[in-house]
């Protein structure tokens, strides 16, 4: 079950591409924001290079600087939905929060992605920190612990609602016209402190058994609900010391719960500037760096730190701000660490931030690329990576065509499909339907 | 914007075939049930006939018994979006319910359905009457009236979520760094007795305005909301005389609310069984008749009627039951007359009710069935009809192959594609942005 050490790759899509100005550069169309033809070229074309899966982040609410930014785009599940009638190989990895959604819509919605896709769902699970996502639901803001506890809750429910029918549950017996057998469909029963579902689901067990699972938050509470459910975890790292310290922290969490260290996969996020020489690639994010519009980036910035840091001078350090709200610590970390390192000014900040919003960004030829992938895969920083091309479809496309063969000639990617779900290309477990007794 | 009165036809998908016994029938395949490849036949089948839609119900509870009968579904928005990407024409009208869902999550749901689309999205709206339902949301089974009362909230809440982006909020403007104008993007700032949303949508205004809005319910609750919302109505009608009644009834309640006759289609639903000659249909249908499980239909039964029916004996007369569950009272009512009318045995009333589950059945050769469609077409019963196939696919070639031609040769029905939305196949308007003040 373990895979040969080769590294995992996933294509990260959103909007016309992750660099903040993507939209304003004349290699992109920004009309692909919400056009599905856009979204299925992009799948496509990962799916030529063989990667692991493409990805889709999402917000329940319309935050961004809409003045300035990209903003505006389809809800992942029906788009990656959409994309599974169109793809054949290729894992479909959907952000749904925890929060404001019910178990059993949840479950199914995936259940039903999984079937469609013969096997290749995956869920990013969120548990959405933020007021405005609240406010759209006529709740309070919850508690960081809370939202936590929540989705702890959320998790075992819908793992028994996609266990509650036996993987032989449907016979389909023509002539004794039995179709499925009674007692391998099983309620639920569920009763706990944030939900009450009685089950079964309403679709049988899907290939895969559950989507694979995915989680992205790097709190201490996000780390430890990773080492007890994910099965992937995008991660955002600027230095391979801090990398290595990220991926030895989580996978040494695994053993507490039974869980061995190739269950996890750690893909730190990375946004490849490729070029056919350096200068090319210098040239491309000097191009990009010319559209950044400074007062986006400072709206960004004030969101991160909730504070607004409109009044400070651009050409000035980042000052000492008051405590960070909840649920964006760790990101505020980051950014500050980034920021005081390199002792940028704000304006020097934007600049580094503009390309992956904390991310790493690397820039260079395809070999200089690969180099960098290969020094993080291979010094226990990464399994693989989450790649967040600043423009699309072209930063896509040059990733597929340019540095995917270069680490298949170092034997880093696979040069084909082994298998053909999505835990076939993690080299994950299919999870076998488990008979609990009723949490509570 | 009026049709030139050419008829209305979706095709409603369930499984691999309306009849309850189809699954046992040589011409299904059972597997079909969770494969995308069958519907996305289907769909292209459809297309291909120029029909407007196809048609998903729903059901949030496995409420079939699944010893006799094909279940286990995919969820309607997951496939649909599937859908969506392998076909071009076709409206897809999804069914999803008021009463176990957010209307922020509906709303970008069904506008990015839209989007991806590009304006063929239709939402069927249910309220969710069932016990089995609420048991999976860990919530009181809700009273009829409390049912449409939020269901009439919710529909006020996502037509300002759709409205929240003005037709024209997108300016991209690459040169000036403006993506979109915030003064065309609204907050919706809703607060009434069941919800409290504050927006705007995350996703721009949809190539539709709103998607489609179709209705089914036939209780007097329903037929006032239809009059209120729906333009397109799914009814099921067993005799000429009762579908003009209903369609008069439901016609006359428009002008109250500001609409004109047009602005909603009456839609029964019917399924054909067809052959090349007469004896052919009846043998198709004979050869269903024999594929019953008398079990089965007792236990449907007993669930229309509240009552367990498994008592009585099957070749005795439908006895007189106590009063039945709320939210089933039309049903009820047409399974009833169904009986009483021509003075069925429970046995002979189990057959008439295999093929649709109450809606009308006709069979004969596609002349035949063109002449009823005709019928009820020209004499004010129905504005066209949801086609539902007994056997799946084949009932569907059939019909594209054999009615569809008969009913263009009498210039019943569009010979291609006049337009490229769900709304244009109906003839309906599309909504203009309001500007509305907050309801409450």
């Amino acid at each position: 079950m373990t895979d040969s050490r080769r590294l995992h790759l996933n294509a990260f899509l959103l909007n016309v591409g992750h660099h903040e100005a993507a939209w304003r550069h004349a290699d992109s169309d920004p009309s692909g924001v919400t056009d599905l033809r856009h979204f299925q070229e992009l799948a496509r074309t990962a799916e030529r290079g063989r990667l692991d899966s493409v990805f889709l982040a999402d917000g329940l609410a319309l935050w961004n600087d809409v003045r300035h930014g990209a903003a505006g785009g389809l809800e992942p599940l029906t788009l990656l939905s959409a994309l599974a009638a169109v793809t054949e190989h290729i894992g479909l990895i959907a952000t749904v929060s925890t929060t404001y959604n019910e178990p059993f819509h949840l479950a199914r919605k995936f259940a039903s992605l999984d079937h469609l896709s013969g096997g290749r769902a995956g869920w990013n699970i969120v548990t959405s920190a933020g007021e405005a996502e609240a406010e759209n639901f006529g709740r309070e803001r919850p508690a960081h612990a809370d939202r936590y506890a929540r989705a702890d809750e959320f998790l075992e429910v819908v793992k028994r609602l996609w266990d509650s029918w036996d993987d032989d549950a449907i016979v389909a017996d023509r002539v004794a016209g039995h179709y499925a057998d009674p007692a391998k469909i099983h309620p639920v029963n569920h009763q706990g402190g944030y939900f009450k579902v009685r089950g079964p689901l309403t679709s049988p067990r899907s290939p895969q058994g559950y989507p694979v699972l995915v989680q992205a938050g790097s709190s201490e509470d996000g780390k430890a609900f990773a080492a007890r459910h994910a099965e992937a975890v995008f991660t955002a790292q600027q230095t391979l010391a801090e990398a290595q310290e990220f991926y030895a922290d989580l996978k040494s969490r695994l053993a507490a719960h039974g869980r061995e260290p190739y269950e996890v996969k750690v893909l730190p996020g990375i946004s490849p500037i490729i070029g056919s020489t350096e200068a090319e690639a210098r040239r491309l994010e000097h191009e990009l760096s010319e559209l950044i519009i400074p007062e986006y980036g400072i709206k960004q910035l004030s969101g991160i730190f909730g504070h607004d840091l409109s009044g400070y001078p651009l050409d000035g350090p980042l000052p000492d701000l008051p405590p960070v709200p909840d649920g964006q610590q760790s990101r505020v970390k980051l950014v500050t660490d980034l920021a005081r390192r390199d002792s940028l000014t704000i304006r020097q900040l934007l600049g580094r931030l503009a390309g992956g919003r904390g991310h790493r960004v690397v820039v260079g030829t395809p070999e200089q690329i690969a180099d960098q992938l290969q020094e993080w895969f291979g010094n226990g920083a990464a399994d693989g990576f989450n790649i967040m091309p600043p423009l699309l479809p072209s930063g896509l496309t040059d990733f597929v065509d340019h540095v995917v063969p270069e680490l298949q000639r170092r034997e880093l990617f696979r040069t084909e499909y082994e298998g053909s779900t999505l835990r076939d290309h993690y080299g994950l477990p299919r999870p076998a339907a488990r008979r609990l007794a009723v949490a509570s």
